[in-house]
């Protein structure tokens, strides 16, 4: 797929719909619109950066783009893992991250109304002040809502509530074309014809981009209480994960972590982690409106995982204790990081009572590769992130260690009933893996549903196939 | 769309794929199977009804239909309220209601997989028998689950569990083409490539044929308890429910109902509604696992709609006494069905603040047009259901009226920021209201999307656009 160069034209149409001090060129290109939170993945500077602030200047970008054939990568804080806000083949990078407006909180409808670049942090902290929650909870508190709904992301809360995609009702988008599509609405429920909403959520920005989003709330819960809980190994801390499913209670969230990413963790943060006596732990939390049925529920929680095998249950019930677990425990993707020179990430989800086996796996590849290996992630909904690190290896051990690695886990994980991405997306890096693992029937429909939506092929080009 | 007849040829094939008990032609056929449940919107036969055992069998009848182009209308229970699994174009009839076998219930991972033909009551009661819960709750209980996911169907607990979208994690389906696709699978996080499971959720047999699910399940609550709460008017009634969701409490289920509608239950069932002294009521259910937590719950309820001028708060907390009010309420259709020789249905979904300005949109127009209403719904979620009652009116009136109170109220719908189906599709009846409400741009993408699915128009031809 070839486009040809930018012209000084193009940029000075740009420079007509958007003011001049939003259109970026040359040396004034901020060199992290090259690539996103994975660097290992190679950096693509864009010809031109476009700061857009209204749905009327994307419109007007995308008609010029697409009468003249010019790609648009779509992005808003870049916090993603797999390249999918690269522009790796030049064009416009267009950043959404100035439409940041959060433009209504219905406490009727329990609905809040955003822009695309409204960070998660700030739409928590909103919703929150008018006694509301929105459920989905990535690590990632600094990405854009509108980078969440283009990759579907999950989060820890997933287990209870869900993921991206449930709380998405309505939106505005502009296609290819610079037409805008208005796409459900302050509604529950919809059997209005085929649902373009769905098929836009998680399609990393190569259907349309949105502009508008209308999410669907849910009242705050008034209590939330932690339990850490220690376990003598990491067989017997994720084989408990099937036994606490199994009684039939739901966790907020069910994380396990090791030793080693806590001590990274709190190497990064400079804090001390509560308990770093054993060698593997889960996270629970739990969050109701009545303490005293979140404590039934806990004891009973607490009680599975001592039967299990667990060495204490300790519970974090002040807001500083819970904070000083939670704090580490969204540190650990930076602590990893900078414990080495590059890394490389697979967030394969499995079956959830796949995870011990699919973990055991994963332990196993350390020593059969000789390759530092990290894993943390989401126990309970089965979408578990592993960190291939390069160390001091040279680059061509590290990259021949490093794909057998990925290859090997993401054929497990599909032999475990699994896919490719639970949470981050295809970006342009996954690409191979997920042709593998969706087969050719599947990938020829995505190409003729791109077709449909995008038949100039200038939305987010060379990514998710 | 023209198609040509089937021939002997065409029928010996059928019958070699499927044993030849199992393929009607000519006066063999069912005359049922020539409509839905709304006999009101024609009756087309088709040339051959076939029962699928198995997708080994459907894909070969998909097969060879793609290469002949002869239409496929997919059918489950037939218990549709649009005309979706009617074959208006003729040819084949594929019943998959023979496809009813559950194939596993899985504890571990909290789902179940089954053939699309099972019906929704008999999926109820054996994952109940496991102590799960298959949350989606649509009034027809003999509907299949393949019909449900064809419609995306919502019910009655929509508003606390969601709809059935929510609830679909996977899918095997066969093509227009006969190749066979697997989407998504035992995981509940997933951001693997186009979600082409979400548009075939709700496509009403468009765009593929669904021969497996993998559903999502919960635990069973332990506990319901219902309200009964009846008020002096339609009025009063219908305003308490904002103020419901404004307390912040989300009930399993609010549904509104007026004193005719139960009248009618009551004689078609032959059996006594526990009260029938007001003239509007709101029915309320709450489940949870733990008595006390629902009674707290409820109690708040009951304040606020005393607060809002409710008469009384009946409680029902045996089975029996639920059992006598959820079985009027689950005849309501009938009932109204049974009291006139033909009627119509309008099925819209508007903002949950904006139903009570509904509801007494639609109460105005009974006068208006000299025609009865009947509504009922699920007024939790905002969406309703509005019957055009023919009565004795002569066809001609009938229809100019009809048209008429139907036209006002979509049009008021989409003014309120509703769309024209919550729950029931659109079938062919309701092509053109949908054309109405979501305009060109958006249908123009649908019918790229059928066109990437189905390039020769033989699934379910003259439906949904």
């Amino acid at each position: 797929m070839g486009y040809r160069k930018l012209t000084e034209e193009d940029i000075g149409v740009l420079r007509e719909i958007c003011s001049e001090d939003r259109v970026y060129v040359g040396s004034e290109i901020n060199e992290d619109f090259s690539h996103d939170e994975m660097v290992e993945y190679g950096k693509f500077m864009p010809e031109v950066v476009v700061e857009a602030k209204s749905i009327d200047e994307v419109s007007r970008i995308m008609k010029y783009a697409y009468k003249n054939r010019i790609p648009v990568t779509p992005r808003g804080s870049g916090t993603g893992l797999c390249g999918g806000a690269v522009p790796i083949h030049g064009g416009i990078l267009l950043s959404l991250a100035l439409m940041d407006r959060i433009l209504e909180i219905d406490e009727d409808n329990m609905t809040a109304v955003v822009e695309p670049g409204v960070l998660l942090m700030d739409l928590t902290k909103a919703v929150a002040e008018k006694g509301l929650m929105y459920p989905p909870d990535p690590g990632e508190k600094s990405a854009t809502i509108g980078g969440n709904v283009m990759t579907n992301a999950g989060g820890m809360r997933a287990i209870k509530y869900g993921v991206t995609r449930d709380y998405v009702l309505g939106m505005e988008v502009v296609l290819a074309n610079g037409e805008i599509l208005e796409l459900g609405g302050k509604i529950v429920k919809n059997s209005s014809g085929y649902s373009i909403k769905d098929i836009i959520v998680g399609s990393e920005g190569t259907l349309g981009i949105v502009t508008k989003l209308t999410l669907k709330l849910m009242p705050l819960p008034e209590r939330m209480i932690s339990l850490l809980v220690p376990f003598g190994g990491l067989d017997e801390c994720i084989e408990a994960v099937p036994k606490i499913i199994r009684s039939q209670i739901i966790p907020t969230a069910i994380e396990f972590m090791e030793r080693e990413v806590i001590e990274a963790a709190e190497e990064y943060l400079g804090k001390k982690f509560p308990d770093k006596s054993a060698d593997a732990y889960l996270l629970l939390s739990f969050d109701g409106s009545d303490t005293e049925e979140i404590e039934k529920i806990y004891e009973r929680v607490a009680e599975v995982c001592l039967d299990a095998g667990a060495i204490d249950v300790f519970i974090a019930d002040t807001d500083e204790r819970q904070e000083s677990i939670w704090d580490a425990r969204g540190a650990f993707l930076e602590a990893i990081k900078s414990s080495t020179p590059s890394m490389d990430e697979c967030d394969v989800v499995v079956p959830r009572d796949k995870i011990p086996e699919f973990v055991k796996f994963v332990d196993t590849l350390e020593e059969r590769y000789e390759i530092r290996l990290r894993s943390f992630g989401h126990a309970g909904d089965g979408n578990i992130h592993v960190y291939v690190c390069k160390d001091d290896l040279d680059d061509e051990t590290w990259k021949h260690r490093r794909d057998k690695v990925m290859e090997a886990m993401y054929n497990k994980s599909i032999e475990l009933g699994g896919q490719v991405s639970g949470e981050h997306g295809i970006g342009h890096a996954k690409i191979g893996y997920l042709n593998d693992a969706l087969g050719h029937v599947y990938m020829d429909l995505m190409r003729s549903i791109k077709l449909a939506f995008d038949p100039e092929g200038i939305l987010n080009p060379g990514k998710v196939f």
